[in-house]
């Protein structure tokens, strides 16, 4: 997608050659400190790699699928090179333990563990860690490409019914920083603005961290699409007020029965959409679908740091800074994702198609196969 | 209540004489600097007051009714002072044109302005007025008090059955400084405090102005209430997961039919309560209830600068710095308040009584005769 007019993408590769072991580095947008700056960040080791996911520099369940494939490379090669085989089991635990939440990244990490133990030899192992990521990144591009081919029909559908820009409610970000490229939510409104469907966002900033603010409207921005902020607060009156047409999310684990996880807020948005029958879509490659897991009960939510509800990041006078918005003294919860019950979702759009909650247990098990 | 362990309110006269023109100011909290800032306001004319209101120096529906009803006094004084009329009926509209949505604004200057005309001479017009506004200011206190008076019953209902701390949510700043003393929401708060029942609030942090995280947590802090700030975006898990035993929210405006106006984000936890069997009390005195309104469809909602949702205002380093959380050309959209079906409210706590929202129609209409 475009910034400054420019082709991005949010994790692409430094050089390589045809050598399993000559990549260096990938290269990731920092998101922290978005839309103030535009940094790019180079990884060049696992351990960059599990940092850049533990402080969010990249972030999104798709995109840290991504990038834990890429790490899971990353700590094979640096495991041969020391000749020591637990470093590189203690490297994966890592990368496992940062975000718990998302299943995406469990997903990865395991495809890439099982690619590389049908190898013996090291190059071999290497090749084949290499040529996972690659292919995982290439599948959620795709994915997310098919996402927003599929879930353009649901706002046509809007659009020549009403005739009037079609009013699209989102949460955080799952557009395509969030992703690799195109987005999950966002990927539909992207196709629906290409196809000449007009189109408004309401994006809510999501609270505590600004998604948002800062990255879903900076994207849209960036890719000229009509946009407003709203506080988390307001969704409820747009939906009553008939200012919403249609929510579309992105999920960080669909559990197998359709309950899902999603940015903390979700919810909320989902209680208000189903009382005012706007159609609520969640948006998501079906590798954030997690069939081992019965119910959203099970779902484990990440527990974040208070300090992302105390302070707010923000620009003053060009300087990027954290200003305390409450008594020092005073405690904050931070529950970084909550649950929506698979009652409130009227359909996901994923690669394969829009199913309902009740036909989600009917996706096809990902075949990698035809990336090879 | 208590600031410092000194005993104040939020709003009090200047010194006077026993004749009625001799007031020259009131004294406010400034609460747009709260909780980083400790700073006492003098107000002397009735264009401060105005400007006061307007930028939320003073805010919270019972309080900016009494601040209006001394504005109505400055107003008549300054307009005998300058021999002039017209300015006094200007200085009226201006009041009335500060905030639409509470109606404890409109409901106090007119009982002002009644006691006014019944008078034909300027001394005792003038005495009607400053009488009047110290009346309203003791009722509104009085008010408060009975409310947690009476509504404590609901958190003792509670401790009794479940004999483990209750979790109480609110949202907003519905404590003493949104009123005069005690508070709506929070009076019952203190009072379970007071008679020693294990209490804990989870205090929503009210983006945009975010008087959650500035005025609640600060207020609980100086009275010594256990209390954690959550993301407005949290209140739905919260509720799922079975940690509130009770919301209590207060009121901007109710309509004849029970639905209620109050901060933007109120009308979503109503939602989650609703669906988790969560009891959600609207906690108020009965010069909120607005019984020349039917619907709540018909309240006047307050559209806000975008620039609240644009910029956030915190501390850093000992500075009050405003920071930008979206790009800047991004625009915003800035509901004030949101509106809350009667059939999501469990009931209304007043200093009459508790009321349903089926019989909030039998509250007894006001009469202020027992403060003359």
């Amino acid at each position: 997608m475009l910034i400054n007019n420019t082709e991005f993408t949010a994790l692409w590769e430094g050089e390589s050659t045809s050598s399993p072991d000559s990549l260096k580095s990938i290269s990731v947008i920092d998101q922290r400190v978005l839309p103030h700056q535009f940094k790019i960040i180079e990884l060049t080791s696992s351990i960059a790699i599990i940092d850049a996911i533990s402080y969010m520099l990249v972030r999104g369940a798709p995109l840290i699928g991504v990038a834990a494939a890429y790490a899971v490379y990353f700590a094979l090669k640096e495991s041969i090179a020391v000749g020591d085989n637990e470093y590189f089991e203690e490297a994966v635990q890592g990368i496992l333990l940062t975000r718990p939440t998302a299943v995406n990244l469990k997903w990865a990490v395991d495809l890439v563990l099982g690619r590389i133990n049908l190898q013996t030899s090291n190059p071999d192992k290497l090749y084949a860690a290499i040529s996972t990521a690659r292919k995982i990144r290439e599948f959620e591009i795709n994915n997310c490409k098919r996402i927003g081919e599929i879930g353009v029909s649901i706002i046509k559908d809007i659009y020549d019914r009403t005739q009037k820009p079609v009013n699209v409610l989102t949460h955080c970000n799952a557009g395509w920083l969030a992703t690799v490229d195109y987005g999950t939510a966002l990927s539909p409104v992207y196709k629906a603005a290409e196809l000449g469907i007009p189109i408004h966002v309401w994006v809510g900033e999501t609270r505590p961290r600004n998604q948002g603010a800062s990255l879903t409207a900076w994207e849209l921005l960036q890719n000229k699409i009509p946009h407003t902020l709203i506080a988390d607060n307001a969704g409820g009156l747009l939906m009553m007020q008939n200012k919403v047409d249609l929510v579309i999310v992105g999920a960080d684990r669909v559990a197998s029965n359709a309950d899902t996880a999603n940015k903390i807020g979700t919810y909320l948005k989902s209680l208000a959409a189903y009382e005012h029958s706007v159609p609520f879509y969640v948006a998501m490659p079906s590798s954030s679908y997690d069939s081992s897991i019965a119910t959203g009960e099970s779902i484990d939510i990440e527990d974040r740091s208070q300090d992302e509800i105390k302070y707010i990041q923000g620009l003053d006078k060009g300087m990027i800074r954290k200003v305390l918005i409450c008594p020092e003294e005073t405690s904050a919860y931070n529950p970084g994702f909550d649950i929506t019950p698979a009652k409130f979702i009227t359909g996901f759009i994923t690669e394969q198609g829009i199913y309902s909650p009740s036909t989600i247990s009917e996706l096809e098990p990902i075949d990698l196969e035809q990336y090879f």
